[in-house]
């Protein structure tokens, strides 16, 4: 795959409690087969975006909570979306919660793959950052239970040889920490990838809610200039089931600028040509990190907690 | 020291290569009264205040280099500010460059000090990433010398109790480094001060020359959010020696929102109330250290050298 070619921010609307996944899957191949129309080759879908955003709601059976979760990848629910990346040989980003048995223990994980136009799966990562709470609260108005549903990840922040260059993944809350980017350009990420489900209304400081499309932004903008990559991040977007998720899915350049971004909030996709070798404008110059950076001053950060 | 005060930002425009120190520190008085008179507590001067940006020429001779730097602070030159600060009982931040004898050795450093009301320093920051390069090169409209003129700061990233809450500095081009304004954070810094002299081109990227003022306050208002502090920044701006340096002072609450800024390239006071109680804001919530980060998957950050 060359270095240089179009990619798109697949943005979904609401999935509704009760819709299949089989409605998810045909939304997205609807938008799958628009980016392709318009020649991309790679289209990030959102976090979890088979499904409502399922944490928003506390559930003590563990029936409910698994049916929210995919065993295997593809399944036949998701197949189709395999089958319809290979017939355009185009690639895609997919968040999913994914369940896995590890030596007669269940695991839980918030997902994402990554998926190359011939269909085969050549990265996997699970979210580290896990926001909100793992008890129910009752002064919340809707819950974010992700500490409740989801184990840490415990693949680290890999990178992938994958769409021309060095690409990497993230998941929503992951965006807010410099950490995140920092790790993956360390490792050489040209491009990272993310979804996302972010409410517009924040519980634990609603002062802040007119800004959450500011700080979504902010914080992208900031990771793809001090690391010189390619930013793609997508919404889950819309009031779904009673819950406003903000839009604002995009493309941002190494520079930091924001070259492509959706327009409302519901199914829509934004594309740019995105072209790799441009990482190096900002990776052989301001932060070329052999030259610049100073890891002998920054030994708090690995410290293992904050004191 | 209340822990809700107005501050200011202090710009100066260009010092000319032959401007003497009392013009700088009386060009300097004149905005610590401007800023006094406007209920101001603490003002935030630029990097190198001084003197003209010397590190932009080639200098082999060492009396002409040691001629740019202070050995002793207050000096007699910088005398009017501190009594100034004292009569007013303002505090301030200034930037300079340190000439200092160590066992026999002569070290310099691009400094910052923080001083108090009443005049005393009650903090020191000697700038850890040092940009731009070492040795002559010809092919460059001007130099920027900051490798060859100074040592690396050997006083990490303290903080200091100071200004009614816990307060940190840096200089120029730290603030385009994450780590920077993350030590900070993680020991406790509520409010950021730096200085900087920005040239308008950047000669081994000029297609970027026209982001500089966008990039400035990108990487700063990214750290005041993901750390959840107060940034103050200053630049020294203008047409120094045929050197173009961008301007674009400010003070950046710590939800990332610029909420004062210069309107000009001069000599100018910028001002807002800042309320250190806000930080608790990110730092109780979303940017709950202790809660969220997940310094195990770091390690990459603080390793000796990018491989």
């Amino acid at each position: 795959m060359k270095r240089k070619y179009i990619a798109a921010t697949a943005q979904l609307g609401p999935i509704a409690k009760d819709e299949p996944r089989s409605s998810a899957v045909a939304r997205m191949i609807a938008l799958l087969r628009e980016a392709h129309s318009q020649g991309s080759k790679l289209v990030v879908f959102p976090e979890l975006a088979l499904t409502t955003f399922f944490p928003r709601w506390f559930f003590e059976d563990e029936a409910t909570i698994d049916g929210y979760f995919e065993t295997e990848m593809p399944n036949a629910d998701v197949k189709p979306l395999f089958d319809a990346a290979v017939e355009l040989n185009i690639g895609f980003y997919l968040g999913y919660a994914e369940l896995v048995w590890q030596d007669g223990v269940k695991h839980r994980f918030n997902t994402s793959i990554l998926v190359d136009g011939t269909g085969q799966i050549v990265g996997k990562y699970r979210k580290i950052h896990l926001p909100g709470h793992k008890e129910y609260e009752s002064w919340r108005p809707f819950q974010h239970l992700e500490k409740r549903y989801f184990e840490h990840g415990d693949l680290g922040f890999p990178v992938f040889d994958a769409f021309g260059g060095t690409a990497g993944m993230c998941l929503c809350n992951d965006r807010r920490w410099p950490e995140t980017f920092r790790v993956l350009g360390l490792r050489g990420a040209e491009l990272v990838m993310l979804g996302y489900n972010t409410p517009l209304h924040y519980p634990p400081a609603p002062e802040h809610d007119h800004l959450q499309d500011f700080h979504n932004h902010l914080c992208m903008q900031a990771g793809a200039y001090a690391n010189g990559c390619w930013v793609i991040a997508t919404a889950k977007a819309g009031r779904e089931e009673d819950c406003d998720l903000i839009a604002g899915s995009c493309i941002i350049a190494p520079t930091g600028e924001i070259v492509a971004r959706t327009q409302g909030v519901g199914d829509e996709v934004a594309l740019a040509e995105i072209d790799l070798d441009r990482c190096k404008e900002l990776r052989d110059n301001v932060f070329n990190f052999n030259l610049h950076r100073e890891p002998g001053d920054y030994a708090p950060i690995c410290e293992p907690k904050y004191k």
